[in-house]
């Protein structure tokens, strides 16, 4: 057994550190392809937070890098370690601490998994909307970190804009506890906000204190069949700008739909080039009026059908089969990459219109399917097979895709976080300037580099 | 002509200086009783970011404290110089670049009003929230570099949940935009929310994109008389745990509408010893429902009455008469200090009382009037008298209520923001570890320390 870990044993438990070869590769990369760099020395998954300042002292004390990690569900490469060092599970601190119904708030420790967090709140008939697909295994404390967003993000936000507080350890191994449990609180910098989408760069988000909603009385579903994408997309901007805003969006292409249709009772017409699925919540009286609206919309823009979904399991059968769709494509796919390249919603027409013409002259496989409704419609390159053309013809689709959403006003990330995966473009978008003060930020706080070095922005700038 | 003034003429043009002592007088405080220190040596008003950068490269190169300004309404003592040097006063950048009703954005110059940029969005059939009372001339730029929230913040959040992105200059001279017209943003350190509620100290704001909602169709106004502040405070709990969210609920104390019945027509009957005015908004269906749950809560409860108002004048009365309520307290009052201490929503009736109690004992004059549905009830000592024997009784009062506050679990301010009034609060509520944060990061973006002195923390911490 090396020092390292003995080390950590000592500090926090034996059973608390994982160190065997089998574990420190299972740790090496998330859930983005092909991105391990150079696995861990050591796996730590602490269970309280004096045992997480407890590492993170020691890590400090030696230089060590440090890597703080949630489900490893991250899309970015965000908690893969670029230069070993210690990983840190979160997993284990996974108790909700309190449900405030009378203040609409909840804390939980960071490991809580957003799917058990989702039915706690619901059980006491509270709402916390942010959703990634990885629900069922992301954590709170990850979602924080990367400020994770999902299909309802179209009208309520991100969870960038549920978080009222953290509990967070500074790289030094201190505690400090930022916001408040006020819904209302301007009381100095906005360190919240500062370490939310901060990607572990800064500090371990121990705990999290968000705000809830009271949950939607109702809901309910709308599928329209589209003729064409640009006749899909121009329907999502008319409904927003009629005043509508549904909770949900989903923009899914034909390609999708066949596949999807295993999962949808009854299924779909796969005659349409795309699909919009929508869902309406709130009051009963409130959905009828708003379909109501939504289908002279529709109408007038021509589409080929419009399915007002009254029953429930049939309902329930659209999103299970959007939630299917990337293990779908994974199964037809050798690869396929995920992009999050988000553009104001005004702009989807022609960013659509822009990704068919790269898809074409490239020659590349891509698909889009995602949240239409606020311009994050995820465009994926799908590769059939994995070879170094193939891998160069896909990265130049995604440099030519970062600019062309870029020209758009658009952004290189809506919810999935920078990580490695895209800190080659973060200048581009944000500008020398911008990016050097994130640098000064992060010598500011945390002086030794120990937090999840090389991420946000390009390793050699790491060490300019 | 000094130096100075000759040099800021010379960069900006003459038109755009004022030095005339008359000026400087005008420009040593803002709204807060008796918070003028030192006042300015001269004032600038830029009509544009050259301008703006211009004059901060300026002030930066012979290290002259520079202090930003919006409409000078703050009640902190915000934008109060406290070492003289020049202040910057944002009216004259007052344009609204963009609203966009595809993407429901707005990009607007900082100077711009905020009654006027409601206006102009209600135009389009769209919505902003934030809503101080100050409303009529207090500008965006200000609202966001005090976090600023109003009596709408309870269904709707403070300006804190609107901004998407700023236009800075830094406290060299450049200027950097920081985050997306991208409703979704994941793209680095959240600089946005960093500069949000950083009062001037890191650089002066001079765009503001903000979010956009649909307007609401209707709204409803429902007046609740209660026997007792506990009851009212009672009703606001059993209101929100019922999920029931409104636009506004304010609690109005029985000896403010005394005066506030010359607004209101017909006018109350004063004999309950606390209000709530409430307001629903949303489809006329849905307020229709709302107010029908909210009755039988009341009644239960045992209030004294509820008038669910039909009648559109009558509705438009009540909040005349709330937006009258600062005045009216001034006309009686030598001198008022209006508090932002907020708590947890569910503290708000033990909060009450312990104010109450505080009240009695010192033997002071204490006034709850405010955002009772997110807990900002804004505690405000009314002196009849100023007297260093009143003055006293009134600073031990507010340390006693910010004590009792904190203890609760809330927060020093609410929406108000620190400036120098609240400074020498803030490490009892957020603790050393995390001020001395604050500071380095304000060293690392400000490292001559021109932007704004002062403020947020006490001067001699600002000097540690």
């Amino acid at each position: 057994m090396n020092t390292l870990t003995k080390d950590l044993e000592q500090l926090i438990g034996r059973d608390n550190v994982a160190a065997e070869p089998e574990d420190l590769l299972s740790y090496q990369a998330d859930a983005t392809f092909y991105f391990a760099r150079k696995k861990p020395d050591a796996v730590v998954l602490p269970t309280s937070t004096q045992a997480v300042s407890d590492v993170v002292a020691y890590a400090s004390k030696n230089e060590i890098p440090l890597v703080p990690r949630g489900a490893g569900s991250g899309l970015s490469g965000g908690c893969t370690p670029i230069r070993g060092g210690i990983v840190l599970d979160t997993k284990r601190m996974n108790r909700i601490l309190d449900i405030n119904q009378g203040n609409l708030t909840a804390t939980t420790e960071c490991g809580v998994v957003l799917a058990n967090f989702h039915r706690a709140v619901e059980k006491l008939n509270l709402y916390y909307p942010p959703d990634p697909q990885s629900m069922t295994v992301c954590t709170l404390g990850g979602n924080v970190a990367t400020r994770a967003g999902g299909p309802h993000g179209v009208k309520y936000g991100t969870t960038s804009n549920y978080v009222l507080g953290l509990e967070v350890v500074l790289p030094d191994g201190s505690v400090i506890n930022t916001g408040s449990s006020c819904v209302k609180h301007s009381v100095g910098y906005d360190l919240t906000h500062l370490l939310t989408g901060s990607e572990g760069t800064l500090g371990v988000i121990t705990k999290v204190t968000t705000r809830l909603l009271p949950r939607p009385q109702s809901d309910r579903t709308i599928v329209v069949t589209c003729k064409s994408p640009a006749q899909a997309s121009k329907t999502v901007s008319a409904i927003i700008a009629a005043g509508i805003v549904p909770a949900v969006m989903e923009y899914i292409p034909q390609s999708a739909i066949r596949g999807m249709n295993q999962y949808i009772t009854p299924p779909l017409i796969a005659e349409g080039e795309a699909f919009l699925f929508i869902k309406l919540d709130g009051l009963d009286v409130q959905i009828d009026q708003e379909s109501e609206r939504i289908r002279p919309i529709c109408l007038d823009l021509d589409v080929m059908d419009i399915r007002i979904v009254t029953n429930r399991k049939e309902a329930d059968s659209y999103w299970l089969a959007r939630s299917k769709l990337q293990p779908l494509l994974l199964s037809f796919m050798k690869k396929i990459i995920t992009e999050d390249i988000t553009v104001p919603r005004d702009k989807l027409p022609e960013f659509i219109g822009l990704l068919s013409e790269i898809s074409d002259r490239l020659d590349v496989l891509t698909g889009i399917a995602g949240h239409a409704g606020d311009g994050n419609i995820h465009p994926t390159i799908l590769m059939m097979e994995i070879n170094e053309n193939e891998n160069q013809k896909a990265e130049q689709a995604i440099r030519e895709i970062i600019q062309c959403g870029l020209h758009l006003g658009g952004s290189i990330s809506g919810e999935h976080g920078i990580g490695l995966h895209k800190s080659e473009y973060i200048v581009e978008e944000l500008g020398q300037r911008q990016v050097d003060l994130f640098k000064a930020i992060k010598r500011t706080i945390d002086p030794k580099g120990i937090m999840n070095p090389g991420k946000i922005w390009t390793e050699e700038e790491n060490n300019a």
